[in-house]
């Protein structure tokens, strides 16, 4: 008998707040069934959908040390267990993918071995995972996808991380191009510093965000949601990106922003009839550009991460 | 018969929000009575508490002009109107002194004119009127004394500002030194720039404080109110900044930072007792540099500026 989790993609950085705030979404996400075995040790029998792009060595596998490392922190690293990785969303995508399947692994042995620990409990070992594709202990795709919802990273060190109220309504666009951009270069591009009137920008941009998350004011939002320090930046490595931003705010998108490091770009809108229209019209956008593009529409996805 | 009105001293920054946040408090605070007049005009007939270094003439005083933009908004310029402005808090101290000016100023005309204008409708002209004296216009200390509360101001241009919810207990403890700092000085210390690293913990910081509000988490207020853009660039400017922020930060306050430009100093805390004995342990870490200090203490003004 095995125990199959669901964890979720999530919208890295919301565009407004870079390293610090993350979104779940409903769909796509990835799979992780965790099976106890005989043979000691914990070992990855099977991955799908990774296009022979990931390693099934567990020290190298985003799935593979979350899982260990909670096997660790349990004092069995030694335990038979075999897990199974489905990813169902495409890897590189700025979708939080490898955050997806690290999350679903701690969470399917956590239940598998009846660990009784909660998913706050578990959200040091995903990001321990997350570490070995991004190489930085960072929460921001890892903490939405395992907790739901709309989620601050305040510290990644002290994993101070608190979720923000969603507003009703709130739906997510995910246009997800043929396009390829490493994290790593889309990290190297920025510059070390930024303009302090930028700053002072921003960081009001955030507070509203934040505000608006509270009160339930899409509007106060979709006048947060202007990234001015990292989006022109980023921009650039997304062909046709400022036609497909001008698509989405024409069909009445509360903003439209760069989903992680890219390449897919995501619009928020105040519902899901609006969302549809936006993803249309992005898409369209990428066409003219002669770049194809899958769009995921979804509310705001408050579970986070489930046993199924 | 004339109208007095109070609008109260305020917290510019609040620390982590350079420019974006203000805090009003309940003493001290400037006063104005507006009175009508036989004779055509606005007319600056008296102030009091200012040691001679306000202008009588409207155009050049805070109030002066703030009283005048509201009547040009109501289509009578020329309307006979006498002001006494009685400064009951120090000049260039960091607490808004002309800020508080303007606001009582707006509000005892609009009530003496019995304009029916909202606080919100009068937000602008207390701005124009506080313009005279910082050369800027900005609300963060115009906001939060017209208002009350917590405020986040998003943007000065359209005057997007919004209330923080206020968590139960939170005390202000403000300490006076007996210093000079003029506000010109204090911004053009600031370097252009500001280095990625730290905008990104800023910003998580301000989002922080914004959740701690809503959330009435003071803890996490605490944990979030470390300013490392603006303060150590300012410190240097009031004498033993950081043996007073040590010391309060030991008598258990939340966090200690640089009242607007300074030179006052703020802490918060939890409760009133506690931000007693951080005033007792602030001023006396000023007077071991030979530095006079008055203190003043404070629950967070819900109510801003009143007529009284």
């Amino acid at each position: 008998m095995g125990i199959k989790a669901f964890a979720p993609a999530s919208i890295g950085n919301i565009g407004i707040g870079f390293d610090i705030l993350g979104m779940a979404i409903e769909q796509p996400g990835d799979e992780v069934i965790a099976k106890k075995s005989n043979t000691p040790g914990l070992r990855i029998t099977r991955i799908t959908g990774h296009q022979g792009k990931l390693p099934l060595e567990v020290e190298k596998n985003t799935a593979g040390v979350a899982a260990l490392r909670l096997l660790e922190h349990l004092g069995e690293p030694g335990r038979g267990i075999e897990l199974e990785i489905h990813k169902k969303m495409p890897l590189g995508s700025g979708l939080g993918s490898s955050a997806a399947s690290a999350v679903a692994a701690v969470l399917a042995v956590s239940e598998l071995l009846r660990t009784g620990l909660s998913k706050r409990d578990l959200l040091p070992f995903a990001c321990q995972g997350e570490q070995v594709a991004s190489g930085e202990f960072h929460a921001d795709n890892v903490a939405p996808s395992l907790l739901g919802g709309i989620v601050l990273i305040r510290d990644n060190e002290t994993l101070d991380v608190h979720r923000l109220h969603v507003p009703r309504g709130l739906h997510a666009t995910v246009v997800y191009p043929q396009l390829h951009i490493l994290t790593k270069d889309a990290r190297a591009i920025l510059k070390p510093e930024v303009p302090l009137d930028a700053y002072i920008r921003q960081s009001a941009n955030i507070a509203g965000f934040v505000v608006g998350c509270f009160n339930g004011d899409v509007e106060l939002i979709g006048r947060c949601l202007r990234d001015e320090i990292i989006e022109p930046q980023r921009a650039g490595l997304i062909t046709g990106f400022y036609d497909v931003q001008a698509a989405a705010m024409t069909e009445g998108a509360l903003g439209c922003s760069i989903s992680g490091a890219g390449p897919s770009v995501f619009a928020l809108s105040a519902n899901s009839l609006i969302a549809e229209n936006v993803g249309q019209a992005m898409q369209r956008a990428f066409a003219n550009h002669g770049v194809e593009s899958r769009v995921f529409l979804s509310g705001v996805n408050q579970e986070g991460a489930v046993i199924c």
